[in-house]
């Protein structure tokens, strides 16, 4: 073993990527594989086949799958740096962090856009999408993110779609944190574009990022990309040509993500997974509702991936103590990232069952009680009465 | 285990990366870790030092390393997406497809450049290039290889960088396959760029790239970056500000990449691992040459990571043949590269040592018997009386 790591177990990642993955998912890394070889190619075929099967989609019916180095951001920016023609223009919806990244990226990419922003607590408003795609002509491409996990609202892409539908415009979908999870209907929600990463929902480890995209789409803008090593259309040539990668991929990384897909098969697919995540979400926000910690979303745009929290306004709550306090107990949380309120977030994906969610929950309560933190919430009101 | 995996050892990679790594640096991978959690961070931290150290430079000195997620093409790209200027243009040595694969980056960064090229069995002609730098005062930064993998060449990088200083121009080195094992000297050698990757010398497994750099040159650009995700300014700010990566960073690449770190020091530091590549150097070249197998290059400017042979005339030579007999043997090897002649290559860079060269000479040799190849070369002559 790492003669580096303490012989304890892992503490417990309550965050939205990396996440606690499978032991069996980690033991897959124990292998060196050529990148070359055909045996390891023919494994690359099966995890892009597999990706589009979890998204109820094939080949045949014109979708393609690129895997591509690097984190979710750089598919993100593939999409654009490589499927936006010279005289493109993209409007972005935003309503948080990964929204706002979208925007920065077309920035560095000197791409031209328009931004449709929304209270962080408020999916976008569809009818001031539907009047701005009206009046500005010069627009080819709408960008949204499915889960923003700056406050884990999910954002209405079906319905989004249909307005960018109704206008002839490609649409691209960041689900980053949601994709594996949560069903998404690409014929239906017009979407052409959709991005996410080996190790959300997927429950593997960091290291790759894919996307899914409708062939034509994927074609339309070949010869103008703005980079090579984000170059969209040739990694995919080269999947098609040789099978391979075009530069050294993550090997081990896709070792492990072979066996994330079997893992996800076994648990019943999407569907299985989804309800795993609604019932660790349920019986976390129950949890801490009942210690008197309050959500910062309302439960109908609240996803069952990540949650913010209000910090409680007792001055003894301090978010560094309450981290580490929970650190020491095996749990590791997240700050939160907003730009208005005071709140941290708690995510409930990855190798994590009910069970987990009960011990943090615990955790949670005791290391309040010992910081003398005061929560005067009506719940904790109704509960002592 | 993944129980897709067969119980067998797994093959040896003679391949320049990925390549064979040490149980224990694959071990460090079986933990999940929080990527905004302070102890991961502070081994980030570490392993930026170390490369540092490794380098025999300093941060009081004005130098930093920068991790980027994803493989070593992207720590190219990502030097000349930030800091060639907009008024910049590069002038790119090249003998080989990783020179020629700068100058596709940069067509498609739509960034400046000239080209100077020399025959794959050649280093650059430094006259030539001293003279082009004379006639085009428009240049500003000049880029080299350090070791081609193409062919296995080492340019002379010291002596290119007299020719860069005395210009005073700014030198970008792709030390990829050379960096821990090929001493390297960024002063004397006017170097303000080196990029190198996780899975070449120092034996770590893939999944991000590096960049060493002189602070200034990293920062003169500062604000006319051409990409987010390859934007290292923004990604050295994140580091010095936070800790942190940006993005997700390949958490498990990174426990793996601490621990090779620490297996280069206790095996003795880059000129202890040089030797050992060295010995595995002239065990397979002295043994295949007493097969009757010709390297392709001159000794003079062959490197001790990979080399290229000729593959045999006899027509009963056919590269999937060969290549499939050693697979099945448990070797892997690498095809050939070149424009202009038929070569196959073998690395000897991983965790591999002059026994398992021996056992490749010999499989090499019990292959081409098998194949019923002729060998008729000088060697094979000599040896033959």
């Amino acid at each position: 073993m790492n003669p580096s790591m303490p012989a304890t177990p892992d503490k417990l990642l309550f965050t939205p990527g990396p996440l606690t993955t499978s032991r069996t998912v980690k033991e897959a890394m124990l292998h060196d594989a050529g990148s070359w070889h055909f045996e390891f190619n023919q494994r690359v075929r099966w995890m892009r086949d597999e990706l589009l099967a979890i998204a109820d989609l094939s080949r045949a019916e014109g979708w393609e799958t690129i895997l591509l180095q690097g984190s979710g951001t750089y598919g993100v920016e593939s999409v654009f740096a490589t499927c936006v023609p010279p005289n493109g223009k993209v409007c972005v919806l935003t309503n948080g962090a990964y929204g706002e990244r979208m925007v920065a990226m077309l920035r560095h990419l000197q791409i031209p856009h328009a931004v449709l922003r929304a209270p962080e607590n408020e999916t976008p408003d569809l009818a001031l999408l539907d009047r701005m795609l009206s009046t500005d002509p010069t627009v080819t491409h709408v960008a949204a993110v499915h889960c923003e996990t700056t406050t884990g609202i999910l954002n209405p892409i079906y319905e989004i779609g249909q307005v960018v539908k109704r206008h002839c415009l490609l649409f691209i979908v960041d689900a980053m944190s949601s994709f594996g999870a949560v069903p998404v209907d690409f014929e239906g929600g017009g979407i052409d574009f959709l991005v996410s990463s080996a190790n959300k929902c997927l429950e593997g480890v960091p290291g790759f990022t894919f996307v899914i995209a409708r062939r034509d789409a994927l074609l339309a803008n070949e010869g103008k990309e703005r980079s090579l090593s984000l170059n969209l259309i040739a990694q995919w040539r080269g999947f098609e040509k040789t099978g391979q990668f075009r530069y050294t991929p993550p090997t081990h990384t896709l070792l492990a993500f072979e066996q994330a897909l079997r893992e996800l098969a076994q648990e019943g697919g999407v569907a299985a997974r989804g309800a795993r995540y609604r019932r660790n979400h349920a019986v976390l926000v129950e949890g801490l509702r009942r210690l008197g910690l309050r959500p910062f979303l309302p439960p109908a745009v609240q996803s069952y991936i990540i949650t913010a929290f209000y910090c409680p306004a007792d001055p003894r709550f301090q978010f560094p103590e309450f981290y580490h306090r929970l650190s020491d107990q095996g749990f590791i949380i997240y700050p939160g990232k907003l730009t208005h309120a005071d709140t941290f977030r708690i995510a409930n994906i990855g190798h994590l069952f009910e069970l987990d969610l009960r011990a943090l929950v615990m955790a949670v309560g005791e290391s309040l009680e010992e910081m003398g933190v005061h929560l005067k919430s009506d719940l904790t009101h109704e509960l002592q009465h």
